[in-house]
């Protein structure tokens, strides 16, 4: 059985140790869960033993793999290669511009001591970069369109709240059905920003905050909101909490191609009710692969496009040709 | 530049061949098409040489990987094997409960003369086989279902063919949208044969025929449509030639599951103008793939399972994780 750790109690921390406890993954053990703050504070709802990152270093050769849950922003830059030249690690490193760069960083560490670090795990990057990489190899000759949600987006939450007067405020990027069903219909247009997506915030203000100022500054923020067409509405705290506490998300990649004179088109799409459990169980897929590229003399790091899909179940290779095949 | 023959020029041949004259496939080019007809009676678009079959073995270390465009009732399961002893190979051998013995099959030829050789690659086996695999292998508590259609089933039509007094005929498997929508609630149905899809057919009978006879035989005919809800049309050769003669085809694997309370839906679908060119460009990208695991010290009978997907575009690992990540 695989020794586990997850490295960061968060939202997705949580979704990882859900995955972990499902029993279709017995073949991996969480040992130990490792975190910044005071350990005593952490009660995990699996009851392993929590903790400070600052000992992780004792653990060398209890753990097999530790699955960094921290965030792309300071975390895993700071943790990454740190931990990766000691363990086994899967991430979920989602900063686009910036992947090559961490890339090189994980892959210098991890490949010292003979690790494997799996980076940018999770639906995208991760699942939906398969769905981008699958659909151009096969459909050369096509274009690839992204669309996400309906979900809440937690960068463009924080930046409403941000804003003098409001107290709290939860966005949902929204897709627009009629340009996905331009994109499905084979036409291959050409997409604007504002043609792709809509904003929908839900904003908790202050009392007495100048509303109309409010809606200004969202609706005019460049890059977040000046570019989309944004709705939003004042709520309170309670309708916020009751009706805007989940993390739903989910997205579609189409591709769309000719060959020859023939359209053709492939869609991969997601609907989630909780992202950070959808996320944890691809990065407990994604461990398990480690472990195997390790097993199989690989090292260094590598992302989703490397990892031969056999290897994320642990189903033999005679029960996957047999059964899904 | 990898030097590709194609075994076999039907449908899909055909499909190979066009994929192969696409430019993002200049890495590979066209040696040859091999036949089991008169080579003088083939006119290939390409305009590359047509050889007769068992002229094949001549061809040993001039050719870098063949692509077998057989069928897999017959052709494949005799000429798989003996080619795969001497050449790199790509296949699209599709009669699912046969899959395992072909394996061993391709497995024992190709691993005598350390070649490659992958199987059952296309969309229903492949595409929606790896749909299948990451669907499960992330959300382990679910369950998969696969729709076909809309699109012509050859081995219906030709059964329709057989029945006394029908000079040709056309039949299209149809996913029922009720079934598909209630997969994507999350409610994981149980559903009968006749609640996923039903059958329509094209028919043309001869002059003075029984109709109702045809009607009932069709309808009655196990295996193939007695299960089904199936509707017959009698049209006219004319009609039959003008409006059924494309072949388009496609479907969805939908993959719904629960991590704890949370319900999350992944679907993966195909909208096929034409099947074969579709199936051809698949077969491309793997012999692509075929090349670099031989070239990273593979041989043997591999499965689109066994294949990191990086290895079927022609862009470096640099630019997938710039572009496609």
């Amino acid at each position: 059985m695989a020794k586990v750790a997850i490295c960061g109690y968060g939202n997705l921390g949580r979704g990882v140790e859900k995955a972990l406890s499902n029993p279709a993954n017995r073949d991996m053990e969480l040992v130990a869960i490792f975190t910044r703050r005071n350990p005593e504070d952490i009660h995990p709802a699996s009851g392993v033993g929590v903790i400070h990152i600052d000992e992780i270093y004792n653990y060398v050769g209890e753990i097999d793999v530790v699955i960094l849950c921290g965030g792309s922003a300071k975390d895993l830059p700071e943790q990454g290669p740190k931990i990766a030249e000691y363990f086994n690690t899967v991430d979920s490193f989602d900063t686009h511009a910036k992947i090559p760069g961490y890339y090189a960083a994980m892959n210098a560490a991890s490949i010292k001591d003979g690790n494997v670090s799996i980076i940018s795990v999770g639906w995208d990057p991760g699942m939906f970069s398969l769905a981008r990489l699958y659909g151009g190899a096969i459909l050369s000759d096509g274009k690839d369109y992204t669309f996400w949600g309906k979900g809440v987006s937690q960068g463009h939450s924080d930046a409403i709240r941000r804003i003098d007067g409001v107290l709290d405020a939860k966005q949902y990027t929204v897709p627009i059905e009629e340009a996905m069903d331009r994109v499905r219909s084979g036409e291959n247009p050409t997409l604007s920003t504002r043609e792709k997506h809509k904003r929908v915030c839900y904003v908790v203000a202050e009392e007495g905050a100048d509303l109309e100022r409010i809606e200004r500054e969202i609706k005019e923020m460049p890059n977040y909101f000046a570019d989309y067409d944004t709705t939003v509405h004042f709520v309170s705290e309670e309708t916020l909490e009751k009706e805007h506490s989940a993390m739903p998300h989910g997205g579609f990649v189409i591709r769309s191609g000719n060959t020859g004179e023939n359209k053709q088109v492939i869609e991969y799409s997601l609907k989630l009710e909780s992202n950070p459990e959808f996320t944890g169980s691809i990065l407990v897929a994604y461990a398990r692969a480690a472990l195997r590229l390790k097993e199989y003399g690989m090292s260094g790091a590598k992302t989703v496009f490397d990892v031969p899909p056999a290897m994320l179940t642990p189903k033999s290779k005679y029960d996957i040709m047999k059964e899904l095949l």
